[in-house]
């Protein structure tokens, strides 16, 4: 092996390459960038229509990413190459892998990828679709097709690809810290940059002088103005960039909270869509000079010619349709898959199209449906069209009419075959129109265009003149029927034979000669083109790693169909980590390897972690030391950088956070997260006491609640919110708080509580948060649900369902809400509880629990969803019973005749004179005394007084002439009518 | 021809060449930086010890350079690549010369020049010595030795290499305007530049907030004194770099005077200095990391070792020293061989080397001593040494005492050749010592070190270990002795046999066998070492090209030697500019092609330019075309240059520039230059009644007076300060101003005037100047004359005489005193006459005037310097007639027996009772009657006073005993001796 590129060499090359590819190239911008995004020669120039294709490096600075020097590849600046290709060449992809050929990385040795990664700019009103490229787990760069910036879409696309020029110096040079990087001259990295590394960040967290710095964003601001009144773009520009770096510093000295935050990235994408705006204007002013720059022209498909359909077969073959594309999110891969099931097999007998089986399957870079033995053509079809009226269209003798002669015309039959069919009591002549069926593969090449369009994902995007819009760019079609390619054109690309191979394999063409063997030359390209089949495979292989290693590997369906999404030919490996790291959280390590990597971890047959992890390469196993050794040195990384705020985290105790609270927003109405925190303080023993708990379990819930948010203001948080609360209760034991408050504190945020302060804490917040935002009228709407109160709600329910808990959260919410700044009055709390029931109907419903059942329970126990749930399964239990019908019945009458009283009648049980009367009340008296709020007891009570009840109507009239004798026979028949108050409204069911 | 490299390819070359000779690579900075030396990789890099080789591109903005991108090569930004070889790697230009020729230039085709440019930021408290590189006359790289940065001393000095990037594409690529560069990717620069460029114009010139930045900059100091407290040497700089752009930005804006110019230089300075030692201080801690690199070792000559100068010759032979260096300034070149022609005879006496000749001569790249038949061998020397008395050395019987044997011995003489010499009145024994003469090349081996360093330069540099200082670094010397090295070794450098040809041919070794054919060679390598030669070569050459164009070459002494100094083989070129330039004023033209291009203007016979120029080329006359096609390039960027200035001057009347003189401060403590035009407002009338000026003349020279200093705001006179004054007349005639106050401006610093409104605008400035600035303390001290006080006296001496026009300063001066804002009294208006009849004395003792002479009409007239000047020489000549010493004796006798009375007695000519008395005092009263002031009429009176002067001495005793008749001759003898007063003191005259 050849000496690897030093840094600059790496730079040199990589510069060379793209100017062979037809890049101008550019020189970093001089103003501090948080990327090469900013430069103008991105920002400003993919706007408008001119083509433009540009390489430049530039060290972008963020100055929360400095660790001191002592990360080893993190830093507040690092190097980009950043590339444009305006518009998209075709093969951006090819060309980047050739890029990295060009600086000596070989894809057959290591582990390329192109997972996905979206990339949104809030203060730049920017956002583009596309992928992180990982090397052997490493990051290297970000490929994105940018579809907006400065709030305007763009057209055409720009594909953008940042190259983290560091990274892959360190993963080429297969170093452990970038500061070992040969940069050039015989000189390390670090002689040249880490001195001005470490003074940066000690200036950024450490010196920079918050209130002056914030003074000077304002002047820059006002300057930015200026430029944009005097029409000035790029000086414009250049402040707007100033005064983003100066956000940054202020938001690395912890100075920004999060409205604010919200606020400087308002202004900020205001001056930028502003010079976005002003920008293009003068491009169009100038007529777009570059529009029409010869070497830059767009990538455009040749139109085919027509296609001669008379050599379709004439007997039924097999069907492929392979959609290539680049590499589709594992989400959306997910998704196609499901929607091409339903919709595929739906399509062809719309086409009457006849076919054995529908096969869907896919990989990141194709999906694949296979029809087997579907027809050659389609079934022929008779159509009744109605024409005039029979009395007009044939005369009284029976002849045709013009009328009748002109509809058999126009429906190409003869008159003679009309016939008369009766409609609506009216009968109409009727022609018979017979419909051959088409070549199949004439009507697939029509159709399956709008099989593609038909597809939805979570994101679209664009990336050509075409404009259409699909996961990610669409680059192959293979469309056969037995031999024949099925000849149509979607997003500028024609369908045809050829596939392409792995990646890894230089992704050769692979000519498909028949549909009937598409299954196996993908097999022979080693390409798993069935995702149960991938996932099977990593399970399997996965499992027997970690058992060959004393460890064990746990299912987790989630990352595993993230992970079989993300290759074609999957090859699992076993890495390991340094044993230190094993003294951070577990909770830290695993959301790291999941969340960031996609790693699983590996356990010890006790359950503790073992320091290694699997992840899966897309590939054989050639060079997978190289592979593994790469991916290994990622988590040393992103290890490190846990370790880094660790430290820092835990040198003040937990409480410390609190008062920085005072800068996180909770809702502008509602006041900062330091003011939830003292609602909490407050609700929390309240809900404690509707919760029975003991003196010394609320003394601990209050403390909780105390320090419920103050992990928010850690930088482990602040990194991975996933790990709220996680972190809370770690730091809470490093600052020596009890181990009971810790344990609240770490499950605040689950669904489920282990503790009963917990249980209060996790009440209580999520009280509050819905108290407090429907009162400031953010209740969720559709499907927007910004604050989560869904999830909040249900939380509440299943956590009381749980842990089997009867609570009132009526009287909770009473307790929440002078404790709000904003008024609450019985209404809003009316429409918590309605959402709640909302949720609960649901909940119960999805249990099997018939809508009737839900409604009648909840009416009268909504309230209390432990109690409603358990009512609920009582009540759909006792409908069951045979005598059920009659039981319902017999309630119903004493209901039925009630109902029109407006108010409770006084009864006089002396007064009941007749002995059905007699009876029923004693009857009455007995199942009253029985009853303790469940459904068993009231439907037994019930059951009880039916002999009681249908005698009393037999022999009693309750219309009695006598008022009063009526009088207290209603007044019985409503005291058994109300006998189900609290427990359930009977009213509901069927049968009532 | 090949196709010229676009824009991006020469900077990748270039990248490529420097990194091919271990420079590492580094990016532009991503701060606004006015220059590639701002880059910490060279600010920082340079300071201490450690070796450093980098190269980077930088673009560089100069805010104030902005030309709305109308200028085909001046811009707001360009881009610079800084190279900095630390230490000097001993060849620096050769290594520049060949990039050259890695990107394309070839020097045979082209004229490439080393010219002296000495770069000095008063900001960054650095400087260094150097040169422009010109290609074909277009400065394309800065070339510099960086002697000082940050306030330190550079020890080891580092090269640093300049390239202006856009110039070289533009030479390179042969267009007229750097916006036709082919930027690369087949895009025009114009397309990637031009609209930043103009909108960045607009920003500086037109929109940016003065007061808002100006803050700002207060703020950015204050972070960078906080990084510096925080012991923070990057962050700092960064800071120190945002100020420095901020300052450009208000310069521009015209928003800072001169006097807070200073201040914010001193400010950034001050940043600068202290970054430095914190930066120092920090390498030294860590003990210099990159002092030990391999790769970047410095260059270090090997010692030769000892020479035989057994085998030196024994008779006759030529010598020859050349002492080779980098491009020697033009006025060193002429300096050193000036020093060399007297030094080296008097070198050559002192060694006792016999020699026929001595020819001292040079060019840019060498000086060159020839010595025609130099002694082989120093002559022999007897040396009389002195010893002890002569009593002690031998006793009485004379037999050598111990004394005596111990000083013989001591002497190496035998005691018996002692002798006995008289000294002083005593006897003393003596030596007489023989000294035989060593060989003439071992006593030159010796002496010629001490021979070069004793040659003194305006400044001086250092650049190698040794840290000898030269005026450039000195890179090869040739000392033979007929066909012998002279070994001896400085700054490194061994003596040797090699010579160096010219740069255009690739500057090949030249190997010289023997002294005497040195000279020959030279000629055959086209090297003209002889100055007059090549100043005549260019008189003849450019007298013929002007007339074979039908114009006039006129002799310029001054540019002439400059010229002649910058090449080694003068051939002489024929530049033409377009003729609407011609509408500019002739002066600016002539300015620019002299002062910044060394182009000789071409006149047509009536006087006016023609619109070509003539200027020199090293080299011969091979692709001449090409060069003189660069030339003219380079002069119409010049001249655009100068015409956006005039345009822009001319947009307003030039009084409209007197209100922004209030920013420009003449003196702290005398205020503004408004506040000196409101002064001279005053003094101009008054000055111009003592010049007995007409009211109209005395209008015209107030208004001038008025518009005087507007001029100084004018962008042209910013550019151009040798245009002051000058352009204040073109402005005052395009304003309408009347042709006599324009011309009275356009002369107001000429040492003559022409129009008595500009004397009298000429002498009240001076007046002002001398006066205010004596009065605050700033009279000129030593060779320290900042306001160039000494010039401004001259000028008004110069000015009176050449006008012949009697002035009395001292009038004048008590007519300026109450007009400044400072007390001048009596003592400071005697300090500024004193001053200038010091001035006087001097001019007239140029004229041969004695000093006698000069004193006698200064202590009378030297507040009148014409009249003086006239009075000087008339006296000058009265006292070479014959019967002068009579004359003056019969005067000096009527003072002497006069001069003791303290007061003058009153007379009574009625009273002189004798002959002898009354024919004097006849004689004095026509004499008396006869003066008109001139030394003329006060010699005649005094020679027709001698007969009665003689008779009243022999036949009157002055001192009678009657006190009556003794004053009353007293008091005539006094009336005769004050016959002089106020032409001249004759008492300081010889013989009086």
């Amino acid at each position: 092996m050849s000496t690897p590129l030093s840094f600059q060499d790496i730079i040199l090359r990589l510069l060379a390459y793209w100017k062979e590819q037809g890049c101008l190239v550019q020189q970093p911008y001089n103003i501090q960038l948080g990327a090469g995004t900013m430069n103008p020669a991105t920002a400003l120039r993919v706007l408008g229509p001119e083509p433009w294709n540009v390489v430049y490096v530039e060290p972008s600075i963020r100055p929360d990413d400095g660790r001191f020097g002592e990360n080893p590849n993190r830093m507040q600046m690092h190097h980009q190459l950043q590339v444009i290709l305006k518009p998209d060449p075709g093969d951006p992809q090819e060309r980047y892998l050739k890029s990295l050929e060009a600086i000596g990385i070989d894809p057959r040795q290591h582990d390329i990828r192109f997972v996905e990664d979206n990339w949104d700019s809030p203060a730049l009103g920017a956002w583009g679709l596309g992928w992180e490229v990982w090397l052997d787990g490493q990051e290297i760069t970000q490929f994105t097709y940018f579809q907006q910036a400065g709030g305007q879409t763009l057209d055409p696309v720009s594909v953008e690809i940042t190259y983290g020029l560091d990274r892959i110096a360190l993963a080429l040079q297969g170093l452990e810290s970038v500061w070992s990087i040969a940069y050039g001259a015989g000189i390390p990295y670090s002689d040249v940059l880490l001195a001005s590394e470490i003074e940066h960040c000690r200036y950024y967290f450490e010196v920079a002088d918050v209130e002056a710095l914030k003074v000077v964003y304002d002047t820059y601001e006002r300057e930015a103005r200026r430029c944009l009144d005097g029409q000035l773009v790029f000086p414009a520009h250049d402040y707007n960039l100033k005064c983003s770096h100066l956000f940054n510093v202020l938001d690395t000295r912890g100075a920004i909270g999060v409205t604010e935050r919200a606020n400087y990235f308002r202004r900020m994408r205001n001056v930028a869509r502003d010079i976005s705006v002003l920008y293009m204007a003068q491009r169009q002013q100038r007529d777009y000079p570059l529009l029409h720059h010869g070497l830059w022209q767009g990538h455009t498909a040749d139109e085919s010619g027509r296609v001669d359909f008379s050599l379709a077969p004439s007997f039924p073959h097999p069907f492929v349709l392979e959609i290539g594309s680049e590499e589709l999110p594992a989400a959306d891969l997910t998704a196609a898959i499901a929607q091409l099931r339903t919709a595929v097999p739906a399509l062809l007998t719309e086409l009457r199209l006849d076919y054995d089986t529908v096969e869907v399957q896919g990989t990141p870079r194709r999906l694949m449906i296979f029809v087997s033995r579907l027809a050659s053509r389609q079934a022929d079809r008779n159509t009744v069209v109605k024409g005039p009226p029979a009395n007009r269209a044939f005369d009284a003798a029976g002849h045709p009419t013009q009328a009748g002669l002109g509809f058999a015309r126009s429906r190409g039959v003869p008159v003679t075959e009309l016939q008369v069919v009766e409609e609506k009591g009216g009968q109409y002549v009727a022609a018979v129109v017979r419909e051959s069926g088409r070549a199949a593969i004439e009507v697939l090449a029509e159709a399956l265009p709008g099989c593609i369009a038909g597809l939805t994902f979570g994101k679209s995007m664009r990336w050509n003149q075409t404009n259409v819009a699909y996961s990610r760019p669409l680059r192959w079609l293979v469309a056969l029927y037995g031999a024949q390619v099925v000849p149509f054109t979607y997003a500028g690309v024609h369908s045809g034979r050829t596939s392409r191979g792995l990646r890894p394999y230089g992704a050769p063409s692979i000519t498909i000669d028949d549909a009937a063997n598409y299954a196996r030359l993908m097999r022979e390209h080693s390409i798993v083109t069935d995702v149960e089949t991938r996932q099977a495979t990593i399970t399997t292989a996965a499992t027997a790693l970690a058992r060959s290693q004393g460890g064990v590997y746990r299912d987790d369906p989630e990352l595993l169909e993230e992970v079989a999404n993300l290759v074609e030919y999957p090859t699992v490996l076993y890495g390991r980590f340094a044993e230190r790291f094993l003294d951070l959280p577990a909770e830290v390590l695993v959301a790291v390897m999941k969340k960031h990597q996609r790693y699983f971890p590996v356990y010890a047959p006790d359950s503790r972690l073992l320091p290694a992890f699997i992840t899966v390469r897309n590939g054989d196993a050639v060079h997978l030391d190289t592979v593994t050794a790469g991916n290994e040195q990622v988590l040393r990384a992103r290890f490190a950088d846990a370790e880094f705020f660790y430290r820092h985290d835990i040198q003040q105790p937990l409480a410390a956070y609190v008062p920085q609270l005072a800068t996180l927003t909770f809702q502008a109405r509602l006041g900062s997260m330091l003011d939830k925190v003292h609602r909490l303080e407050q609700l929390t023993p309240a809900v404690a006491r509707l919760l029975a708990l003991t003196a010394e379990e609320t003394a601990i819930a209050q403390r909780a609640a105390a320090l419920s948010k103050a992990d928010l203001a850690t930088r482990m948080v602040v990194e991975m919110t996933s790990l709220q609360g996680i972190m809370g209760g770690h730091y809470a034991r490093t600052s020596g708080e009890p181990e009971a408050v810790a344990l609240a504190l770490a499950e605040q945020y689950n669904p489920v509580s282990t503790t009963r302060p917990g249980l209060a804490l996790a009440l209580a917040d999520r009280l509050d948060s819905l108290l407090g935002l429907f009162a400031v009228g953010l209740a969720p709407r559709g499907s927007n649900d910004p604050f989560a109160l869904r999830r909040a709600a249900l939380g509440i329910i299943e956590n009381l369902v749980a842990n089997q808990r009867s609570f009132d959260v009526r009287a909770a919410l009473a307790e929440a809400a002078p404790l709000l700044p904003v008024a609450s009055d019985a209404e809003t709390m009316a429409a918590v509880l309605g959402f709640i029931n909302g949720r609960m109907e649901g909940i119960l419903r999805e249990r099997g629990i018939s809508a009737a059942v839900v409604r009648a329970v909840l009416a009268e126990q909504g309230h209390n969803p432990y109690a409603a749930s358990q009512a609920a399964a009582a009540l759909a239990e006792a409908i069951t019973a045979p005598d059920w019908p009659e039981v319902l019945a017999s309630y119903s009458r004493c209901v039925r005749i009630t109902r029109q009283l407006q108010e409770t009648l006084p009864m006089q049980p002396e007064a009941l004179a007749m002995p059905a009367e007699q009876t029923l009340w004693t009857a009455y008296q007995a199942a009253a005394a029985s009853q303790d709020g469940t459904v068993t007891r009231l439907v037994a009570g019930l059951r009880s007084l039916v002999p009681a009840i249908t005698t009393f109507f037999i022999d009693v009239l309750v219309m009695d002439e006598d008022l009063a004798v009526r009088h207290n026979r209603l007044a019985l028949l409503q005291r058994l009518a109300s006998l189900p108050t609290g427990v359930a409204d009977l009213s509901h069911l069927e049968g009532f």
